[in-house]
């Protein structure tokens, strides 16, 4: 094994200066930085590359939080995989590596442990919740400085860097679209509460049926025929179908807080003997691979999460970069955009 | 900040009983570490993670490498995202990390590197490629004794960990079954070359015409206007479209080595007025979840990649694990099996 001794020795410089060299700390002649190397290259020197982060106290990993659930294919929801092959693509440009950190719901440990341990310099944050214990632990990073960003969640009243779609004017444009063809009982299949895009998908849906006139008591006037709630999952939108299939006389349309659940939602469907874009519209959401080939094609509010986690990657890695132009937190909102297919219905 | 000294103080041992404590190395009395956790505990102290992985050299991380192509929404392949999931939830079951390395085609950067940087204990190979280069690599590795293992690859005469699926049975039973329904001019849309599982593919083909009398001249009379070659990606089924559509009097069905190509294929001629189910059969390959919902839904051969992502991850774990049971090295071959859907026509 070469030692930095000998490598000082050849190039003549002291092995103080031969540390520098390799941890890219102070002041250096670029001549004799060049000497160094050399004499790196002429020994085969390769300098412990753990002991130099910690000497720097980088690991130049960009850490990845996402929620683990046993048996559920994660990589596979198209939200986590395009969100994911931004960030890719980003951490890639910029040389830094990836370090994806399953957490299970009920876990112990503390987002704060990753940085203590200096596996990450920075993390994005995936599938966060609104819970106080989530809250929390959020609060304790900001506090101590850790660089972190939340995508497409949102914690009111905070600050926290994020990356987030308007999910509000998508919805909005969604429903807006079907009372336009002429649906007028439109009812809603909304995804899990702890979620700030299902508040957030709510708030849209809420206000085209207000404008429409059809939430006539105000806010809380929603029937309850024409709210259902799933977990995202296609499953979830399976039996949807069943409650949904009961109030087929009170329902003209179906707008569902994602595509899976949209898919689910209509295979139940068609089982009970009910077609969507024929016996009634159904609208998806993220415009997902499969929006496209399902039978009838989806239409679908398309979200850029490719664009979101190329953003959020973007601007962390900038900030810990010491890019003097960025500074300070950020919080983004993207635009969402419908997308017309088949399954909205031929009515008007 | 609390130092070792302290807790070693409070504790009443030496510090490096503490030292030995949080590295886990030397024989130790199982009071002696309880006075110590408490100490620790007490004042709050955390270990430096990179200082101790230092001292034991390794890093909890496994590697997964992945070849990265600009644009390309990776972790969005079925193929990727199912064996991440395999690979994330026997890693999560282990107490491992993932760390993933996106390599370009044309890098410089060598396998050996996140060895020498102990950044990772143990690597999974994704989409290596059967060139000499590629291979050198790999070899570099296996003499370093740095523990590795290729998924869905082979390398002939080679002794690397490796978890296979048996794609020649595969090809195999999926033209079988075109011939078997009447189909007798069956065209083979393979994938790239490189990919040990296109060869495989080819062999499987050929196998069951060769054994329904259908090259009479043996290995090497494939008719030109039966073989085409994409890339696995939807474009090139899709640009396949063409060509095949030009020997459309000479053909009665299509295998494809993957669904993606067999999507962009039907797409395409589609486009040209032939339809899969009807005017020709079309049969896929991964049972993707595209499958299912393409118009006609895919007859396509199931590969297991979740279990072999899982499978591939539980003995690389294990073997650096020091787990006695598990020595040398592993070549898994794992099965397929063909799932029949309406694509594959009614003729018979």
């Amino acid at each position: 094994m070469v030692t930095r001794k000998e490598v000082a020795e050849l190039a003549g410089v002291s092995e103080a200066t031969v540390s520098r060299v390799f941890n890219g700390v102070g002041p250096m002649k670029e001549e004799t930085k060049q000497r160094v190397l050399e004499a790196a290259k002429t020994l085969n020197y390769h300098p412990n590359a753990i002991a130099q982060n910690f000497a720097r106290r980088r690991s130049g990993n960009l850490g990845v939080v996402l929620p683990y659930v046993p048996k559920v294919h994660l990589f596979s929801t198209y939200f986590f995989s395009e969100i994911l092959s931004g960030i890719g693509a980003k951490v890639k440009e910029k040389g830094y590596d990836l370090l994806l950190l399953l957490r299970s719901p009920d876990e112990e440990s503390d987002y704060i442990d990753m940085f203590r341990s200096q596996k990450v310099d920075a993390c994005i944050i995936l599938g966060a919740t609104d819970t106080p214990r989530e809250l929390e632990q959020l609060k304790r990073l900001e506090e101590g400085g850790h660089p972190f960003c939340l995508v497409n969640q949102h914690f009111r009243g905070e600050q926290f860097n994020e990356v987030d779609a308007d999910h509000k004017t998508g919805s909005y444009i969604a429903v807006r679209h079907l009372l336009d063809r002429g649906h007028r009982r439109v009812a809603f299949l909304n995804g899990s509460p702890q979620f700030s895009s299902s508040g957030d998908r709510l708030e849209g849906y809420r206000q085209a049926m207000r404008e429409a006139g059809l939430l006539p008591g105000g806010m809380d006037a929603l029937s309850p025929h024409l709210y259902y709630e799933g977990n995202y999952s296609r499953t979830s939108g399976y039996r949807a179908a069943a409650q949904i299939y009961e109030h087929r006389h009170e329902i003209d349309a179906v707008f569902a807080a994602n595509d899976r659940m949209a898919i689910g939602l209509m295979q139940g469907l068609r089982e009970l003997g009910w077609e969507a874009g024929r016996d009634l519209a159904v609208v998806g959401y993220d415009n997902s691979d499969a929006a496209r080939v399902t039978d009838p094609p989806l239409t679908s509010v398309a979200v850029p999460f490719y664009e979101m986690g190329s953003l959020a990657a973007e601007k962390l890695l900038s900030r810990i970069g010491g890019d003097a132009a960025s500074k300070g937190t950020f919080q983004v909102k993207v635009d969402t955009e419908l997308v017309i297919r088949q399954s909205c219905g031929r009515r008007s």
